[in-house]
Parts: C-alpha cells; sequence; structure tokens
C-alpha cells in the first residue's frame, strides 16, 4: 500500500483505528444516541466528463488542483462504471441502485427524456433520498436531474427535501436548439427551487457558481444531522458557458474553462466541510454520468486512453474517473477494483446502517467489505446495456461485444452483430484495440453464458416510452 | 497554486524561504566553503516509457506510487518534449543540450546505432557529465548507453567516472534478433563495468535490480560531494523482462511487471536520498527517451490520449512524462509548461553556477528562471526532427506539419509532403484530431517562418552514418 504522504499516512493510521468503530457504529449497532455518527455523503456528479479530462487522469492543459488533492488524499478509481452510457438512464441508476431496464428509464435503443415527454423515474422506484430520508437523514439534490420534469417525477417527490436546479439538460432550450418543432414547442428553461419555478432560461454562464452558492449552504445548513447531498453539475456538457472569472482560465479552452470551474467548486465544497468540521465524517464522491461527447469536437471532452465516448459501449463510453473520499475510511491509492455507479446504494445503505429494502432488485453490490479491506474486489463483471440491449459483458478482465456499433465520433449508431467475436482483455488493453478471440474460445462461451444468465435473471420493466 | 497536502506546503514554505538562497549560493556566489552546497542532479530515463503509461498520468492498470508521490511532491510536467523520437539521437540530445542535427546522432531519416555500428558521439561533442565533472561533480552512469559501444565513445570517455550496464538497446542480442545476419555478426550483448566487459549476456529479468543496485551504492559512495547520476533503464523496452518478484505483479501484463519493477527501483533510489539526507539538496528528474513502442502490441506501452508513438513525429512519439523533484526548489503541481530534455543541460549548470561553455550552441534553454517563479514560461518553440530533416514545428500552442507519415502502428515508415496544411492546437486539441488550418493562414504563414529562421541557423554537423 503506498502512502502518498506523510499527512496522508497519519490519517490512514486513524482510519485502521477508525475503520471498525465506523462499522459497529453504522453496520451492527442501532440507537438513538449514534444517529449523529452516521457519515453525510456527497455525491458530485459531472455531465460529459471524460476519463481523460482532470489532471490526476492524465489530461495536459486542464488544470484541476481540487480535484486532485482529492484523489490524493482518497481512492482514485481507475475501473469504475456507469449504468448507461448517456445522462436519463444513467443518472437513474446512480439513485435506485438498478440497471435502466429495471428500473424503467430506457428506450427501444437508448435516449434521454426531453422538455416534450410525459413522463419520468416511477414512484414505484425508490431512491437512495427516500431510503436515506426515511432513516432520518436530511437530503438535497442541486443540478441537472432529467428524470422528469414536473410532478410526480421530480426530486422533491423522489425523496429529496430540497432541489435547486434546471431538471434536463441545457441544450433543451428553444433558445439552444436548432429543430424547428423543439424551437416552437419547448418551454423556456425553468430552474426549480424545490418544485416551483423560480426563472426562466436563467444566465447559464452563473449556473455552476449558484448551484455551489446553493450546495454550500445546503451543507452549511445541514451540518448537524447527517445529510445526503446529490450534486449533479449542468456542465461540461454542450452548450459550453462559464463566467468571467473562469473564461479564459485555461489552455484547453473553453471546456477546459468549464471544468476549471468545477474544480474551483470541488475546492468550496471541501472547504465548507472543513469550516463545518464534517470532513471526518463525510463520503465525498466525484464523478460523471458518462464519457465525453465526442461529436462536439473541441467542446467535447477525451477519454484519454480508452476508446471512444458517450453514447457507446466502449469503454470510453462506460468508464469515467471516480474518486471516493473519506479519509477516516479509505485508504489513499489508485485502485483497479471493478465497481459500478449502481454500488454506490448499497454501500451507502451499509455505510449507514440501513437494511437493504425489500423486494427491490438491486444491480449494484455494497463496497464497503472491498473499502474496509475485507475483501480483495467489489464485482467481476459489468453489463453494458444500450437502451433494451445487451451489448457487451466485461467478466474479470474480459470484455465479450454482442453487438457493435458503426459511425463512432458521430451521433448517429447503427448497431450490428459483429461479424467475427470480439473479445478484449481490458486489464492488459485498455485501449480496447487487440481482439483476443482467436484462441480464447472458452472465454468467450464463458462470456456468453454469463450474458445468457444475466439477461435470463432480468425482470424488465416496461420502458418509459419518452426515452429518445 | 494549489498544495497538495500539508506536508508539501510545509514543505513549499521552507522552499520559498531556501530558494532565494538556494540562486545566490550556486548562480551568483563561487567560493569553495560552497562547493558542498552545489545540488546534486539525477536523471531517470525510462526506455520507450509512453505518455500515459503511469498512474497519475492516467493508466488504469500499471500501479506506479512511488512514481505517483514524487509527481505530488514535485512538478508533473504535461508538455515536456524529447529531441527524437527514437533512442540514440535522443539519448544524445539529453546529455548535449543539443538537437541531434547539431551533435551528429543522426541518419539519412532517423535510426539507432547497432552493435555493428562503426562510430557514437564525438569527442568534440561536451556532455553534461564532463563539464559537471570539471567542476568538482561525481558523475554515474548507470544502464543504457546507446551512444557508442566502444572507446571513444563509452560513457567513460565521455565525463562519466562511473558505469554499469548495457551498453545498447537490449533487442540487439543475437540471441533476440531474427535477422540472420545480425544473428551471425552481432556479439554476445555486453555488460560494462566502466569500459570493462563483465558479463556476457546477462539475465535481463535481474538488470532492472541490478542497475537500482548499482544506482543506490553510487550515490552512497558520493553522498558526500555533489554528484549527478544518469540511471537510464534498459525497460521497458521490448524484449521485455522482469524477474520472479514482479512477474504476474500488474494487470496490465508484462508491461505492466517491468514498469512496476521500475516503480519500485524509483522507490530505493528516494530511500537511500533520504537514508544520506540528500533529499533537501538533490534535483531528481523522472523521464523517458521517446514515447511507446505502438508496433509491439501489449508488449509497447501507451501514449494516453497523445496520437502515436515511438518514431513519429505526433505527440505520443515526442512527448513523455516527466516528473521534477526537488522540494527544497519546486513547488508541487502539474504544470504546462513547454520545455524539452535539452533544456536541461543549461539548467543543471545554472543551478550549480556553472558558467555555459563557450563556442557551443545549445538548443536548450536553462528552466531555472521558471522554477523559481522569475518567468511564467521555459520556451515557446519546440523541433520535431527525423534524422536529417525538420518534420514539424510548435510554436505556442500550434503544431504545424511540414511531413507526415503514412503507417502509423508500423515499423515502416512513408514520409510525404501533406497535400493540405496540417496546424493543430495541441493545448485545445491535444490529441491532434481536428486540423485547424482553415482560416489560419496567419498562424501556419508565422510557424513556416519559425521553422525557415531555425533551419537557416541551424548549423548541421556530418552525421555519423551509422544510425540506421
Amino acid at each position: 500500500m503506498f502512502q502518498k504522504n506523510k499527512t496522508i499516512m497519519k490519517k490512514r493510521n486513524t482510519a485502521c483505528l477508525l475503520t471498525g468503530s465506523l462499522i459497529s457504529l453504522t453496520g451492527q449497532v442501532a440507537g438513538q444516541e449514534i444517529q449523529s455518527q452516521k457519515p453525510n455523503f456527497i455525491i458530485i456528479l459531472c455531465d460529459d466528463l471524460g476519463y481523460g479530462d482532470i489532471g490526476c487522469y492524465g489530461n495536459p492543459t486542464i488544470s484541476t488542483p481540487h480535484i486532485d488533492r482529492m484523489a490524493a488524499e482518497g481512492l482514485k478509481m481507475t475501473q469504475y462504471y456507469v449504468g448507461a452510457a448517456i445522462s436519463t438512464p444513467s443518472r437513474s441508476a446512480y439513485l435506485t441502485g438498478r440497471l435502466p431496464v429495471r428500473n424503467g428509464m430506457y428506450g427501444d435503443k437508448n435516449g434521454v427524456l426531453f422538455p416534450d415527454s410525459k413522463s419520468g423515474l416511477g414512484q414505484d422506484e425508490l431512491t437512495i433520498a427516500k431510503i436515506l430520508k426515511q432513516n432520518g437523514y436530511s437530503t438535497g439534490c442541486v443540478g441537472k436531474w432529467h428524470l422528469g420534469a414536473f410532478s410526480p417525477y421530480l426530486p422533491t417527490d423522489h425523496g429529496f427535501d430540497f432541489y435547486f436546479g434546471i431538471p434536463y439538460s441545457n441544450d433543451m432550450s428553444p433558445a439552444q436548439i436548432s429543430d424547428p418543432y423543439a424551437k416552437e414547442h419547448y418551454p423556456l428553461t425553468p430552474l426549480l427551487l424545490n418544485n416551483k419555478k423560480i426563472e426562466d432560461e436563467p444566465d447559464q454562464g452563473n449556473l455552476t457558481r449558484r448551484y455551489t452558492e446553493q450546495a454550500v449552504e445546503y451543507i452549511r445548513k445541514n451540518a448537524k444531522k447527517p445529510f445526503f447531498l446529490y450534486f449533479a453539475h449542468t456542465f461540461p456538457h454542450v452548450p459550453l458557458y462559464t463566467n468571467d472569472r473562469f473564461r479564459g482560465s485555461s489552455k484547453r479552452g473553453l471546456y477546459g474553462d468549464v471544468v476549471q470551474e468545477i474544480d474551483w467548486s470541488v475546492g468550496e465544497i471541501f472547504k465548507v466541510l472543513k469550516e463545518q468540521k464534517l470532513d471526518e465524517n463525510t463520503f465525498v464522491i466525484f464523478t460523471s454520468d458518462n464519457g465525453p461527447w465526442l461529436a462536439k469536437k473541441e467542446d467535447g471532452g477525451s477519454a484519454g486512453l480508452l476508446r471512444d465516448g458517450k453514447g457507446t459501449w466502449y469503454e470510453g463510453g462506460f468508464r469515467v474517473p471516480a474518486i471516493f473520499w473519506m479519509p477516516k475510511l479509505l485508504k489513499a491509492k489508485d485502485t483497479e477494483a471493478v465497481c459500478t455507479a449502481m454500488d454506490l446504494f448499497p454501500t451507502f445503505l451499509e455505510m449507514a446502517g440501513i437494511s437493504l429494502p425489500e423486494n427491490v432488485t438491486l444491480d449494484g453490490k455494497s463496497m464497503l467489505p472491498f473499502l474496509t479491506g475485507k475483501q480483495e474486489k467489489i464485482r467481476d463483471e459489468v453489463f453494458y446495456w444500450w437502451g433494451s440491449e445487451l451489448m457487451a459483458v466485461r467478466k474479470g478482465p474480459w470484455k465479450y461485444y454482442l453487438k457493435v456499433i458503426e459511425n463512432q465520433y458521430t451521433d448517429s449508431v447503427n448497431i450490428f452483430i459483429p461479424k467475427t467475436p470480439l473479445l478484449y482483455n481490458l486489464e492488459n488493453d485498455p485501449s480496447e484495440k487487440y481482439n483476443r478471440a482467436a484462441g480464447n474460445e472458452q472465454i468467450i462461451t464463458e462470456l456468453i453464458q454469463t450474458a445468457k444468465t444475466h439477461l435470463r435473471e432480468m425482470k424488465m420493466k416496461n420502458p418509459v416510452c419518452d426515452l429518445r
């Protein structure tokens, strides 16, 4: 185990001492007097941030010192997967711990909710916010929602006490979109406070700052009780906006400026955690909803050494940066443990000493045994879904493509079954360059079996039908 | 300026106090009593290590905690260029501070020295070792040399007091090579101690360990006087070898195992620096000679988000990882300052208070004004040479291709003049995906002018003729 510096080494020694007690406080004992010991949770979720878009993941010209510091003091995950390679289904997986095909947030192929969509995440779905709230947590949501733009689909309908943000993507305003139907029929982009619209078409250049102010204020107000803050940035999704303070701040251009403002925002979150003495008992996660939107060229991000990006089931679409920070619990290091966004749901519950819900099939597995050093890995398998279809499966280091894609780097997607088997060793060949199908028929058989078992056991929900 | 942790913050405060005195000790004052204050220099040079091959540059499955720690405590350079994208000329640039066309280590196209080459780096070239030795330094060379395999071309002929290593690449043994002429005519690979062969065909699996032991011993022996250690690893050049301790240690496969052994070696260097209390006054540089050898597929490395690799003048060939470590002098951060391997020569001299040699035209510029915060950048221009031809030029963020390459990802190179101008903004588009020639004719004119000025002022030396 590598100790990045003496400070962290000290923290780790403390962590070793405290880990046991944390687990006993939250995992085995229940009682009024330890309610206040329950950990706080913060997810900082970026929109379309790619694997290669921050300093500690290898970006040369985007400067992210606050995020890099978080990584240096925490767990930098190098094989962390989202539940879908596009916004709406990915967010549904974060909040329900379930694959989109299980929670209903998927379309025939794939897609997202639009301002004229008639539905959203069903009330029969249990979000992590709802279950934490039922167990005494304050629950706040700041930023982009994208799981339904009106009741009963809003954050406040799904367990959040508080919401401030734009309920869908920032390119869905009639002012931003070129499609004539949309230009005429889409409403002005609303800024919501809880379930009420407080502004039309807020200046997007101020959004990251305003979101951050709201998040900081939320933390201050809720410092005395356990809280869950889901802080979902609108950016770096295109169109890119920032303010005078950050415009031109990055050599990477506007995309870099926007990411550097998010980095500033991360710094503000840590500042208030320290100010409120919450830095011992708060689990902070910095991550993304899917890979970079490569079709936007310089306005889109980079998946680093991973292949392709958003909207594909190559690694660049599904694997994103993820940093876990809680020095009291987590040893500072890079880790190759395979995990998914859906694993956060049961992890939070176990850390908070809350039983898993009955009659809900989760796709997530608790990471806690791994995080506390009791297990060597979190999971073996990853399933890459595109809408209603399973496209690829990973088991151990191996990834097998059931279906492949044409027209990468564009928004137009043509799917077909590959003529020859496509098998990659992701750990040896993270860029998916060298097909290893020949001579590995046994591994392919095993992966196909894994896919078949997953499909056989999958109880798909009816899709919401509004995703396109 | 970002402070990665409290330890580093403390070191930085010390650094601020000491920086001035370091400069006055070495840059302005000369005197016997401060000879002992002169900084030590260590270059740890990897062979074919790519921009994306270590953790802190974004590799997901190669674990490099010691190198990452060095980066967390030091300057992580994100725009550092070598003098050539292949071994022999690149090494000549490191040691002379001069482009290969200026120091003679180039061929008609490009290439390296082979065991049957008749020459090497000329005695009329002044190496950094020679000038440091003339000024009271101990000078040691461990590892791969590749600037001539017999006198008067050996390290001991070029200013090094001590040499231990293999004088050329590890794939040039008759046991490793398939070419029938080479198989018959090449000598067994020699392991040299100073200028004497001490072994034939040493077990390559033990090389990194033995090099490291020699380097550690060299540091111990020379702890009391200023020293320069040039530690040039044989690996991760193909063929890949490591020992039982590291075989299977990495999820990345053998390439990762080999890099992880180098990471261990870096840890050993830091351990002895600490043991000998040299960690205050030693400037350590970790870097590579050129980008990854992509033709070797999984046995070759990765340039991360950069385009292509070794043997090309795309960014993946010329831009490599580079970490500068000297907490007393350098603030811990990532930096986008453009610099080259040739800049080390005048930097070392200025830090050691040694005047630049007269009658020698250097291509390097001292980095010290940048490192001490007196200048905002190191240089604006980078020249990408392939043998006797200038292929591309960078000025500011812009790179213009005078000539391009076919058959990337193979060893076979066909060069041609592009039919349409090719201009990239490297800071905005580090992967060189988006040609920005259209509408930027003025910038192209300026870059062509920069190239013409460089060519007009370039006094090319006769090539050694043995590079192929």
